[in-house]
């Protein structure tokens, strides 16, 4: 066993949460969310996703976010960008950490992006370059890293160039996405395994998804690993847009409550965390999509 | 790793689902979902409990449950039997497995069943020794393996000894209970290590509460030590009666769906399952509780 001591969680409500949700939420409320997961001691936000409004009216406000973001010692607020226009206004936001997102799967980056994966490279390779000469960080995402809603299983030797590539090209830390959630915990630790031959360890974050309930299990297995970056969404906000009715993200509180029991220190005070879900769910109008919510709340 | 290449399935919906949701079904309604699991391969099913309907309501039926099954090569279908009246009942009704239950806590015990955990094995000697004497095997149970709700923490020594107890006295079976669900997957591994120092793995049962999301994550973790027997309960039926509005059993759906990925063999037809659950959540006015039901379904 190799458990971390300690583990960073980053936080992808107020962007990948949101964005997966029906509802087009206030910027005042997302800025409220963004300060309450702060005040519970969450330290990486993605706060905003550049992105065409025509295709994702749920984050037309990023510019108004990020414009309202309180700026603290240690935090750090990311955003999507794409492309280059998407950058653009993310250097003028003030944004110091950005995404760029790719899949191990040729068809969902065609469905998705319509391009190839090596394709995807080429588009974010002068993204890439700009956000290093203004010194800002660039993290990849990889979608269906653990299984594709249209090719089905996923070969994870693909997962682990795809994973490497993005690294060479100068991502700090590449997020390995169950985007569907059918992962299982060997099927995790085997692909894993395989990006962390070429990947350091401490430079590959989870982002499962609880589709299918195993998203804590899968997690707890890569945990065992070494993996020490977890993504979550507080209230597991944001559900599958590949399953209907069917869950999305992984709770924050659900990974943060597994983590204080097995000794692992993330930072973060359980209790706020709560807090900070319930008030977001308020918003959305329903319960908590979390156990230890419920439980605790 | 230490996984077993099988796992058998405990499916305890009828009995301990049902008695911890608020309404009484129809006899019809239970003993169609226990045909339903049994069309789905599901081959040891707890079908009812000889208790007193004054305090559980929900069993009243025990006597009409076991004359309506349908018994079928292979398969197992168990009731609680807390005293002897209520083995008297089981025998009469042609029950050919029985289950007494204690647990590893004090407080519990006494404000549960009335009694310390010495006088909990002085009340069942004789109920295990007239079920052996009718040839029928006795399974224990142990609540509050990795918390009680009152005394907050338990010692997995007490845990082990108090399993170590059941198994000398007879039960061929010993299912832990994390009763309200607090476990986490080290404090799992280490409780289970301790009771498999005692009683044989494949003696042992998981029986993991899901109420702050934790269960598939302590199973796995158990797996890995070789636990091949896990209590579940399809649509995640039954709730926690100590903690409100939250979750309790882990739904046989999210455990088999898993057990499919690791390539652990159950017997299960999943598909059948999903449709099982289904069809009780209707019964009960609801969606299942379980992310795979709702994600297949």
């Amino acid at each position: 066993m190799n458990y971390p001591t300690r583990v960073k969680i980053v936080e992808v409500s107020p962007r990948d949460g949101l964005q997966n949700e029906k509802q087009v939420i206030d910027v005042s409320d997302k800025l409220q969310l963004i300060n309450d997961l702060q005040l519970a001691g969450v330290k990486h936000i993605e706060v905003a996703g550049f992105v065409s409004p025509k295709w994702v009216p749920q984050l037309d406000d990023a510019k108004a976010v990020c414009a309202g973001l309180v700026k603290e010692e240690g935090v750090h607020h990311s955003a999507l960008t794409p492309n280059l226009k998407g950058l653009d206004a993310a250097i003028e936001a003030g944004i110091e950490e950005v995404a760029v997102f790719t899949a191990a799967s040729e068809t969902f980056n065609q469905k998705n992006i319509n391009c190839s994966i090596a394709e995807s490279f080429e588009r974010f390779a002068p993204v890439m370059e700009k956000a290093h000469a203004h010194n800002i960080k660039v993290r990849g995402y990889v979608s269906c890293v653990l299984g594709c809603p249209y090719e089905g299983a996923i070969d994870p030797k693909v997962v682990a160039e795809v994973t490497h590539k993005l690294h060479q090209m100068g991502c700090f830390e590449v997020s390995l996405g169950d985007t569907i959630g059918t992962g299982t915990p060997l099927n995790a630790q085997k692909m894993l395994g395989l990006c962390a031959d070429l990947v350091p360890m401490d430079q590959l974050a989870l982002h499962f998804h609880d589709t299918y309930g195993q998203a804590l299990a899968n997690i707890q297995a890569c945990l065992e690993l070494g993996a020490s970056v977890v993504d979550a969404s507080v209230a597991g906000i944001g559900g599958c847009p590949y399953a209907k009715g069917a869950t999305g993200n992984v709770s924050t509180e659900n990974v943060v409550y597994m983590l204080n029991g097995m000794g692992i220190e993330t930072g973060i005070d359980l209790a706020q965390l709560v807090k900070a879900g319930q008030r977001i769910s308020e918003v959305l109008g329903r319960q908590p999509n979390s156990q230890v919510a419920l439980a605790i709340g």
